[in-house]
């Protein structure tokens, strides 16, 4: 079994190769720079990783986990446009480097790159593999549709909450190992449940993201903290805090969101209303649940146990990567 | 043979079988709304057209066919945000009755929905049918983006012009009638005869397009004449004006250009010179000689000439439509 660094050097030097020099450079261009500004790449990662769990030769699953982050880093040129985020890994947008038709118009030719990249996949029939890619890309624009529609509710519950970042995030994630598995021709019960961990552990890291944006230390998150809080980001904690707080907390609360002309107090009160109410404890309740159900699902797995450990361990370090 | 009009009707039925349904409704909505919008459905037609000529039940290709719409309703609406129309086929256009977001996502959503109505066409194998849909979808992309860049050049030569209409508009009707044969399991050569035979008709079609925008009847044409002229729009007329016109004719040409203040004065102003260098004469027989390579490779089909008769009519039918 091959280490997380080793299958992430792979997926470098085959994201290296990817060719996108014809005309128009505007056109071709960004796709080549989106795809340069790095990252964890664990999307193609854990697609390669499943095929190496299965004992398939990775190269059998490159193209899919190619195809995997084309598609990732569309949905991050089109949702960066709009978000109105100006910078992406430190670097500027795609929108702001170029101008929005450029981004609209790069991000769906990633969309079609990403569907012939999966098409390059040695297996037959390919529709099971498209009609599972497509059915998650339907699905990520979804949970960007509810994330947006999220900012302007004045109530969201746990569970839409839930279901957005599951959505949005998770099920790329438990996508990617399905389409490993797939690849490599393991049964529908060990896909299923490689979905299904591949899922719910992005449901955790997605909830351990909103817990470290308000709580987690500076440094070693590597952003700010309080972000969320002072741009009012709908996060699982805001949720919580906005179904929880009572009476003059809840005015208070609804004060804050009002406000942005000091961030240290607006983060300071909001974070006093948090802790009032515990909603970290709800949050850190409800990301250990979909961990352990995570887990649940990888030990159903026919393959050897230790087969296994690097998905585990993959996923701890992930948890623990910024905490 | 099956006329135009009992394609068309069959089509608008299938249409309207299209259950886009799911929720977010802002996500769903606009790709109903665009696929009631009505239309000439001239490429899911085509598609079926083919099938038909070929002897093939058109059932067969209409999965293929409705992929071709929605994959042409998703470029519209992209196309809509960065041209920034606000009206298409007189009701407001998506980003308009939405907003931009769900613009771009509805129309990300409808990229995604195409592919899976490619992969319902019973056949086998998939992957030409899929590539040679991706790789129109792509040179859609081309098309477009040259389209916005030409905006912003100084000159652009005649050849350049031809390039990207072929890209933006005349290769989607190549391929719809590719798409058609492909399912009836057509030679190659036969498949080849209609691409050339449908991407011709559709460059003569797009010249066509930009003659009668300056030179055609308004009541026929059905928009206000010259149009293309007070936007400045870089039709092949202008850019044939814009290489033939010397001294004192090219100095008024860019005067013309340069202002917005009397759209009558300008029309008939930017007309004279047209009408002096004769660049309608150019695109005219530009315009023929498109449509007689068009006819050549019809001619060399190998199915019965009577069977070609109705794409003859059609190519006809379409360049008199308004004339």
């Amino acid at each position: 079994m091959k280490t997380y660094k080793e299958l992430y050097t792979i997926i470098e030097q085959e994201i290296s190769k990817l060719k996108y020099d014809k005309k128009p450079d505007e056109l071709y261009q960004p796709i080549t720079y989106m795809l340069s500004l790095g990252g964890k790449r664990l999307r193609p990662v854990l697609v390669v990783m499943a095929a190496d769990m299965f004992g398939v030769d990775i190269r059998k699953a490159i193209p899919a986990a190619l195809a995997v982050e084309v598609f990732h880093n569309f949905t991050l040129v089109h949702d960066d446009i709009m978000d109105h985020a100006d910078i992406r890994r430190g670097q500027l947008t795609v929108h702001k480097k170029w101008d929005e038709p450029v981004a609209i118009l790069s991000g769906d030719l990633m969309m079609i790159k990403a569907i012939d990249l999966l098409c390059e996949t040695d297996i037959d029939p390919i529709r099971p593999l498209i009609s599972l890619f497509n059915k998650t890309a339907a699905e990520v624009c979804e949970g960007q549709q509810l994330d947006m529609n999220f900012e302007k509710y004045a109530v969201v519950t746990e569970s839409e909450y839930i279901e957005m970042i599951t959505l949005k995030t998770a099920v790329l994630l438990g996508c990617s190992l399905q389409i490993g598995a797939m690849v490599s021709g393991a049964s529908t019960d060990d896909q299923f449940h490689l979905y299904e961990f591949g899922k719910n552990m992005g449901i955790a890291f997605q909830i351990q993201d909103d817990i470290l944006d308000s709580f987690g230390e500076g440094e070693k998150v590597g952003k700010k903290i309080g972000g969320d809080i002072t741009s009012n980001k709908k996060t699982l904690l805001l949720i919580e805090a906005l179904n929880a707080a009572k009476g003059e907390d809840l005015i208070a609360l609804k004060h804050w969101l009002s406000v942005n002309d000091n961030d240290e107090a607006k983060i300071n009160g909001v974070l006093g209303i948090y802790n009032k109410y515990d909603v970290r404890g709800k949050a850190e309740n409800l990301k250990e649940n979909h961990l352990q159900i995570a887990f649940e699902h990888l030990n159903k797995l026919s393959v050897a146990e230790e087969n296994t450990i690097i998905l585990k361990q993959t996923a701890v370090d992930l948890m623990e990567r910024m905490s």
